[in-house]
């Protein structure tokens, strides 16, 4: 047991990103079963380990900009975070780390982070061109885990995630046709979505090539970026996750979420190896 | 003089970006003189320096997939790239770099990019949703350096931009009311646009925000991501630059670069502070 240890843990999100350290510098933790993907554990719930490493190092509520590089696949079990400080500003703090597999010595991740304090945070302009988009009602929105796509993503059961029916026939063969998965993010045991949860909602839904007809096979991660925006409101997580362009086997994922005040608290792009058969 | 030097130095840019180094870990260099705003070297021009840099320690021609922290602005002088190796797998390599400027020893960048060769990548499958968006034919076009931007963009001296009509009336009190800034990128002196090239096009243009009825000062990047997707085909690229979200004192920048074959080249998406009056 070390020094600085992340001490809210009532929640299960909280219990599988806890990490323990006697230096700020580096964590111990364990990636957690049932976050997963057919034994590869969701990388957005990865990132969230190593959001959390550098906001304890850093001193800093909140991942602002976070970059991860996604370097081996990471099965559940004893991992490593180290932390390197590159420069602490007023406003903002700037880290990289490193995830590292303990049994298998292997780097699962390489993380560069500008984080900040948003409740804090002096703000300036607001100039909106665009609001929600257009997303079915949470009460209309199906579970996920109740859904077909609860057989291969495992770290549904772990959330209260909800998807657009428009959107997740795929695995019925019935692909939208549209590069686009819409739903709702939420945690299955009230856990409220603060800046780290975001990290994990970029990642937590099915890709969206898969309403492409593409082949509904893994949809590698190369590289994820995440802005947080805002700190959200209470209550579900609205997300909307787009892919435009499937080029020559690369394909980028937009995501936008929105709080249940309609303001703008996250978007991600991804860069991510598209599916084959 | 080092063992390891850029060669091709009969462009502008590649002298502008020349590198050498005894062992392709720590490079020596000069932020040049001319490609500022106002006294502070352009953002996509430091990138370029870094991943040059990046290219000849990783032995892989394209960055894929480039994120920068930008940690202080960065006057016209001597700089040094440190480059340190993540991950070398088959199809990709994956660095962390860092430049300093040596007269201040404040670090600049931060940078974290996985690399590859996309002449030889093996590629796979396409499903393109959407084509180049509307920008006004090459011809249509004014060049930048001969508008009211070079009044403080200095860099458009060194470059052939040319810019939509309907996006540069900010400067003298028309902003279109649109986030949106279009034109065209190429060298003055007809160098090819190559993936390097592409760093530096993703922020050559004045920030679309300028469009919204902000005050035309300094748009801060706090960090920027580029996703090379292609390698250009001859001919200027044609660049579109979007922000749908100033919040709060923060916006994204969202970029996209198609070719003259009307091929996705690279997408780009920034996090910078508004400007402020």
């Amino acid at each position: 047991m070390g020094q600085f240890e992340s001490s809210i843990e009532s929640y299960e999100f909280d219990r599988a990103t806890a990490l323990r350290s006697d230096d700020r510098a580096v964590f111990h933790g364990d990636v957690a079963p049932g976050w997963d993907i057919l034994g590869n554990a969701n990388g957005g719930y990865l990132l969230a380990i190593v959001g959390r490493a550098l906001s304890i190092a850093t001193g800093r509520a909140d991942c602002i900009t976070v970059t991860a590089h996604y370097l081996a696949p990471c099965p559940a079990g004893p991992i490593r975070v180290e932390v390197s400080p590159v420069r602490a500003g007023r406003r903002f703090a700037t880290a990289t780390a490193s995830m590292v597999q303990v049994d298998s010595g292997k780097e699962a991740l390489r993380v560069v982070a500008t984080l900040g304090d948003l409740a804090t945070d002096p703000g300036g302009p607001t100039a909106m061109q665009d609001s929600r988009p257009d997303i079915v009602d949470f009460d209309d929105a199906w579970r996920v885990s109740e859904t077909s796509i609860n057989s291969f993503a495992f770290i549904h059961d772990r959330l209260a995630t909800r998807a657009d029916p428009r959107d997740i026939g795929f695995r019925e063969g019935r692909p939208s046709g549209e590069g686009l998965v819409r739903g709702w993010f939420d945690f299955r045991d009230g856990r409220p979505i603060d800046s780290l949860a975001l990290l994990l909602a970029a990642d937590a839904f099915p890709p969206a090539v898969f309403n492409l007809a593409l082949p509904t096979s893994w949809v590698p991660t190369v590289e994820m970026t995440v802005h947080v925006r805002a700190i959200p409101a209470p209550g579900p997580v609205a997300c909307f996750f787009r892919t435009r362009f499937v080029q020559n086997g690369l394909l980028e994922e937009d995501g936008e979420m929105w709080d249940s005040a309609g303001t703008l608290v996250a978007q991600s792009r991804q860069l991510a190896l598209a599916p084959r058969a």
